[in-house]
């Protein structure tokens, strides 16, 4: 785990190769690691923070805009919310293996600082201002097309959403509803995989059924598919 | 005041033309003036609003970046915070005649929303999407050098600093200090004109003298040279 071994990864898996390396290592290096090494003339990753956390929000927000026509603000600012925040960054940190780059102080390697989702965070969108800077917006958005974007497709922001309290909001827009779970069939599966069917209704009236490995999980599922539902028939 | 004179407004003074009509049109329309007009198809400003405070935020963020590379990050974040905001983006919505433009409901348009800098701030913002959308970013680029960021040299948004409370938290990092400003002159000019002129001192010590028509002006003026001279020294 090093530095050369983080370059050759973005080289190899994104053709990725940055022109100025001191601002590449910018990005990478956490304060109290210049504390400690005096001879260091560079800067900490906070300045690049503060930029790449605005160009992440601008691309993020520009590729929704575009690739959902018919989302009303409401819609296209909830599916922002969801991918443009710390789980979701740390994930993607992780991806790329931005962890194997960082330069810490001892102290924080010490206390597990390279595997903190808040560190992780802060260095890929100081890795993102970085990238802009180095590369541009044609590199960046690549890169973004087959991590953040890509990610939209194999539902994995799913996991960060709370489909069940957004049914709720949704259907409360008209005042008070009964909304009901109800667990279908719970069957194990040759592989000693539990399976739960959950159906959701509201006002007595089915709108979904999901499935899942737990009941909450088969609920979440319905809720999604219910929601679904509910923007078809707009 | 019409349509028709603001986009002549911008061609004269800023030598921009929107290819699609439609999409500056969708910038300037307020929810209720499509209600009021049902045989329009276009959207309201909401959507381009959101992509609009994006791109208005990263603009501005590269700019300081860029502008200023001494800075650290949270000198840039105060400085973005007093430059995106309500009053600013409003300012500079009436600096290029957008108010001219919007499609308003006639309950707004009689309630004085035109004027409103909550709804110029949504305009802006809605326009820089469309313009961003329609010519490209060097295009935007260069309607903001001519607007907000010539705006920096001329001291535009000092106005919406508090200096006094800056220099305070600033002082106070290191512990209690008595600040104290004293009115050193009081005169009046021919033009009967009222000038001030105060002195802040911190713990008995002359930090800067600042001069201004009311001593509210005058204080603000000295809180703002002493913060000049702070980060001189450092």
């Amino acid at each position: 785990m090093s530095q050369a071994s983080f370059k050759e990864f973005l080289w190899k898996n994104y053709q990725i190769a940055f022109k100025n390396q001191d601002l590449l290592q910018e990005a990478l290096t956490q304060r109290n690691y210049l504390n400690e090494h005096p001879q260091e003339h560079g800067r900490d990753y906070q300045r690049l923070e503060f930029l790449g956390d605005a160009v992440m929000q601008e691309a993020v927000t520009e590729y929704l805009f575009k690739r959902y026509p018919n989302w009303h603000e409401g819609q296209l600012t909830e599916m922002r919310i969801t991918m443009v925040q710390t789980r979701s960054f740390a994930h993607f940190a992780r991806v790329i293996h931005l962890d194997e780059g960082i330069r810490l102080g001892k102290g924080e390697e010490m206390n597990g600082a390279r595997n903190r989702d808040s560190l992780l965070e802060d260095i890929w969108e100081a890795f993102i201002g970085a990238l802009y800077l180095d590369q541009g917006s044609q590199v960046l958005r690549q890169l973004l097309e087959k991590t953040l974007f890509a990610a939209i497709d194999d539902n994995f922001f799913d996991q960060f959403i709370d489909f069940k309290s957004r049914l709720q909001e949704r259907l409360q827009v008209k005042g008070a509803v009964a909304i009901e779970y109800v667990t279908l069939k719970e069957e194990v599966l040759p592989d000693h995989i539990q399976r739960f069917e959950v159906s959701v209704s509201v006002d007595g009236q089915e709108l979904a059924q999901g499935s899942g490995r737990s009941i909450k999980d088969a609920e979440k599922a319905a809720a999604r598919l219910a929601l679904q539902e509910l923007d078809n028939k707009k």
